[in-house]
């Protein structure tokens, strides 16, 4: 039998980290972290329960590449680079065949970022993986949610909505094509932490998020939390290649409300995208393209920061959009 | 309907830290740590999962403590000093007459250690609390696990037993008096964090950590990571008070074995404990009990740490015990 300590042995102790900040790994009571001097740290939690944040049956590889993605995103939308991360799961059973695709698949992105496992907890229970990631920043140079200035530029990096249909097509709300189907598949189960973004736009941006609950309610933080309001050009916002695809097939075959609808509410309310959205001086345009070139992301700009309270949405041709989106809440969405 | 966010703000926000140690809380992709200068930041986390760790019917408040003290007991066997936590919440339901004692159970301890909540995760799921907590340290003043040396006292700080002996009586295993139930309970749903003892233990202790599988299985990580071994006298592991009360009490209605077997077997295996079992040289005996006077923790001397590896167990006669005893293990244990 697996035991909790083989468990930890096997699949998530990997060598001792050459880095100076790692001081003690996995195995005490605690790990040791030595930030370098003078550095701000950056932390995080995201919980990923089964049946709700992943279908029970979800392939581990992918599981284990999305967790610890969906928390590197956190760090990606304040700036931060990442260090180091704990690891707290629960497991209805000790399964090497589940164990090693999930570790391997969390491992292999956790270097790619140079992202350390130090510790973490491992218990039976229903399946739940709650990750703290920790990151680096010098003070002062956080992207942080209540910085919003009116006048501000609003940008997107990436595209939008490709997550939300997917699970539109799990869900049988509609039918993909093949092809169409596995590009939204990657994007909802391989999420890419827009790390390198956050990192080039500090200094540039004055608010940034990752997108997690869908734009709307999302960029409604920022608001909040800046006293600001918005103006967002809904018809701009950057669709998925597959959401395209699909908007575009729709169009021909169905009424054009239809598609343009599906559109829009999988960009504005979609959630699950990890894309950041910021907010920047417009007389910095060309070093937010700088950034987006330099850490090879594109972006979008999709609207203003305004002094008035609100989010007030445009089409395509200016006219002010009637739509009634609400974003994921956890305890007020079915 | 209780929303997430309203959530958070009603029962996770408290006031912004006057700490400089804490520049960004609750409400933003990450929160900012800034250690203070030259410290270490020791890192832990613990997941407690509902009908694993607790009852599902627990005390919201008690069980709020319960969380947020097992955590900051990672601390206190490291010899490190609170700082701030992260909470990761799965929760069936948004439940007022649930959330607010729970939270009112977690701050009230947060306050009393000046440990800060800064962050976190909330989500719908089975209930299961995920924390992740923060103190510091000075380079080199950690008390670890690798550091036990043969000739090494082994000492234990308050007593054992209690909480097994709970968790027997509700398991019908055996059954209380009102009054030791009461002593017991309080031991299982309340336990105290030895956060003073291992601070005062910094440069006295050579090995710690706290026992929360039960003390045979936690020590053995000492002596493995160690490469030592150790000579335990079983009688003298200080019995918690209802325990104490139940052997006494079965000794004089049964044979003197089963009471004896209860007794060594709930303080040498028992689990939930968080007691701190640590390691000194025995020429520092005399600070060791300055430190357990000037914490207000009362400790016992248990053992020697052996070059021979690994454990013999005595009784008070100075005979060898040969007990199967196992510590808890989350995967092979029922």
């Amino acid at each position: 039998m697996l035991s909790e300590f083989d468990l930890i042995q096997d699949y998530f102790v990997t060598p001792p980290s050459s880095d100076p900040r790692i001081q003690l790994g996995i195995g005490d009571d605690c790990a040791l972290l030595k930030p370098d001097a003078g550095m701000q740290l950056a932390i995080s939690s995201d919980m990923l329960v089964s049946g709700r944040h992943f279908f029970p049956d979800a392939d581990p590889y992918l599981l284990g590449h999305k967790c610890l993605a969906v928390n590197l995103s956190d760090l990606a939308a304040m700036g931060a680079k990442p260090l180091a991360f704990n690891l707290a799961l629960a497991l209805p059973e000790a399964n090497r065949g589940w164990l090693a695709p999930f570790s391997a698949g969390m491992l292999d992105l956790a270097k790619e970022y140079k992202c350390t496992l130090i510790g973490g907890d491992t218990t039976k229970g229903p399946l739940t993986i709650s990750i703290t990631v920790f990151g680096e920043i010098p003070p002062g140079q956080a992207l942080r949610r209540d910085s919003a200035k009116a006048g501000d530029d609003i940008w997107i990096s990436g595209e939008l909505g490709d997550a939300r249909l997917a699970l539109a097509h799990y869900w049988n709300e509609l039918k993909l094509s093949d092809q169409d189907f596995a590009i939204a598949a990657k994007r909802m189960h391989q999420p890419t932490p827009r790390i390198a973004l956050g990192l080039a736009l500090r200094g540039i941006a004055h608010a940034a998020l990752d997108i997690s609950d869908g734009l709307i309610g999302d960029l409604g933080h920022i608001l909040k939390r800046s006293g600001v309001g918005a103006s967002l050009h809904a018809d701009l916002l950057p669709a998925g290649a597959a959401l395209r695809n699909f908007a575009h097939h729709q169009l021909r075959t169905q009424s054009q409300d239809h598609s343009n609808n599906k559109q829009r509410e999988f960009t504005l309310a979609g959630g699950d995208d990890y894309e950041l959205c910021f907010t920047a001086p417009s007389e910095l345009r060309t070093q937010v393209l700088a950034a987006s070139i330099s850490s090879n992301t594109p972006v979008t700009r999709v609207g203003t920061i305004d002094s008035e309270s609100g989010m007030r949405l445009f089409d395509a041709a200016g006219q002010p959009l009637a739509l009634a989106l609400t974003s994921f809440d956890h305890f007020s969405t079915p």
